[in-house]
């Protein structure tokens, strides 16, 4: 995580300032020589630019070097015109109509379910790439649900139309998904998960830029002894916990919850996986907790499994029982990395197949915009 | 929960004004003449009154009328002298020494640990019964460890001098053990819990008045754009979670989750439960979450669980699936019950023997002051 060292700890919810892009690539490799707007790259389109995973994908596209032609900043009519700097140019962000696409080999979308699946599909016929950061597509049998260090091979087939391909749709899993994922997959590889309790501890970031606003105006409030603004939730959320705001199905389930349930079995293809989840915000800012108990088919002990997850690409471990130094929504938040920690054998089962961990991850960046940005790349 | 619904909801962490306790005492009875001080009460000692659960043994014993014929208000030195009003007279602290037990029936401990282990004896030597907040005696095969509602049994060989009885010890159980098990224990009474997964969002009122402080004062820090004062913790509390800071043991528990498995044993008087967890501390003030996740040995549906629930004593069920609306830190904030939600048959299991849970209840209140003197009423 040397990548992002500079950022104060303390730090809430803004963008990192432009320059620490630049100063982290050349970190990353001293000869680098930035040509991320060059003639033989694909032309790309952000949908959804002004909110939280849009500014977001903006930043990881500026840091990762990510390759362009052209670019263009998609929005709804309410903040078309809006002038944006993104490596030395300023853009003018446009509204969003099925024109929109016309030339675009790659679509990031994150402008919602809705107009996902109104404009994916139109966006597609034009011949573009789209990775859809809504859940709009990620169940279709038709689109693969990818994360780039668990399943590459599940978006192999796909090639930008310039390769001989044709236009397509990727789906970017929830947030809460890839960071459980990240972390529990290469022990998976390993020792096969039969079954996953998860409880979560979710940051405002999932439900937009206005909802960390609101918890921070909210926390102002409380402090102040006035009555909280309610806009976003529908109940207090600064010094509070509650359960997911996303709607309850039949089972008692919400949609947050199932979607850990069924990506992870479409993510590993895999039906037999059992799992079983509780979703919950608390009042953090851009990433997530998530306290994972996991029984193997296969005995595993934590030893075997902390050298796995050192090995494991986009995982960081923070375990230091000695200092009491364990990952925290703060600590990851604007890093790429997901981290795990408290690793340990799961003292209530006696056979050796038993973990449990603790996982953090961003929820914007690989919750979200850096996952799709990593699919993205593989396309080149 | 009628008793406690004019707080306000965003009501951090301060006490309940002195008019409130009178005012609750007759919502629950009209006729109820207050006779709390008399000459057939127990004498009463309050060890460390001047803290966050010493306060609220306070209100939770003039909240609940209960008798006594002399309270005496004892602390360290440092507090010594402090006048502090209760139910119309103004006492003053003394400092805690051990002649501070002379002639005491019952006296309730929340002062830590050492003070505990080195003045319980005494005062039980004195013939005093102690009632311990603290870890001190809860795994001592001779020291109840009580939880009314749950094993009430534990301590029925226990009686005031003044009944034939003599100078002895019960323990209150850790916060997270009681929360947990008044939900818990009405399922496992009818199925037998086999297995429990349990991942806590803890609140700051855990580790005291101080911890809550801090807590509020970071917040306003980070909010300012200030680095956050960390006295209590040593990392930032502020929009954050992190693992308990108790201390780590050999098999990488903390031993905040080892007393949810040791006590959970001890309470039930059953060796065989299998118990695993995850202690977290969330941004709360005063009131834990906990996600809990069951594994029974007989049949147990969603719906049987919920009948079950209703019954209980000190329970109560918020379960709305269509407002999701359920349990929060903040909702069950000062008030007695300990609310459970998210009742659902576990969908991870398809053999109808697991369920998962939402249980949150007030730290202070039943996880400390509450609990202590509900045992203490069993005396009189």
């Amino acid at each position: 995580m040397h990548s992002t060292t500079h950022y104060t700890r303390h730090h809430l919810f803004t963008s990192p300032p432009a320059l620490s892009a630049r100063r982290r690539a050349s970190l990353r490799s001293a000869s680098t020589v930035r040509m991320a707007l060059r003639e033989d790259g694909p032309t790309v389109a952000v949908v959804g630019v002004t909110g939280a995973v849009g500014q977001e994908f903006l930043q990881v596209l500026s840091q990762r070097d990510f390759p362009y032609s052209s670019l263009k900043l998609l929005a709804s009519r309410r903040s078309a015109g809006k002038q944006i700097p993104f490596q030395g140019k300023t853009y003018t962000v446009e509204e969003l109509v099925p024109e929109s696409f016309d030339g675009v080999d790659i679509a990031l979308f994150s402008a919602g379910g809705g107009i996902s699946k109104e404009l994916g599909p139109v966006a597609v016929e034009k011949g573009a790439i789209v990775v859809d950061n809504s859940s709009a597509f990620r169940m279709d049998p038709n689109v693969p649900l990818v994360i780039p260090e668990v399943n590459p091979e599940a978006m192999s087939h796909i090639r930008l139309k310039g390769r001989n391909g044709k236009g397509a749709i990727i789906a970017n899993p929830n947030c809460s998904t890839i960071i459980c994922l990240m972390g529990v997959t290469p022990l998976h590889r390993h020792a096969k998960v039969v079954r996953m309790v998860v409880s979560t501890y979710q940051a405002a970031s999932g439900a937009g830029a206005a909802a960390m606003e609101e918890l921070a105006l909210q926390t102002r409030e409380v402090l102040d002894g006035k009555e909280p603004t309610c806009k976003i939730f529908k109940q207090q959320y600064a010094f509070n916990v509650f359960s997911h705001n996303s709607s309850l199905l039949p089972n008692g389930y919400n949609e947050e919850e199932m979607k850990l349930v069924k990506e992870t079995r479409k993510i590993w293809n895999n039906d037999e996986v059992k799992v079983t989840a509780t979703c919950m915000r608390v009042a953090t800012m851009r990433a997530h907790g998530e306290s994972v108990n996991l029984q193997f088919e296969n005995p595993l002990d934590e030893d075997t499994a902390r050298q796995i997850l050192q090995k494991a690409p986009g995982v960081v471990i923070i375990d230091d029982r000695e200092l009491n130094n364990f990952p925290t929504p703060l600590g990851v938040s604007n890093k790429d990395e997901v981290a795990v920690g408290r690793i340990r054998q799961d003292i209530s089962r006696d056979d050796n197949r038993g973990l449990d961990l603790w996982v953090c991850g961003d929820q914007i960046r690989k919750g979200a915009a850096l996952n799709a940005v990593q699919i993205a790349e593989m396309l080149l």
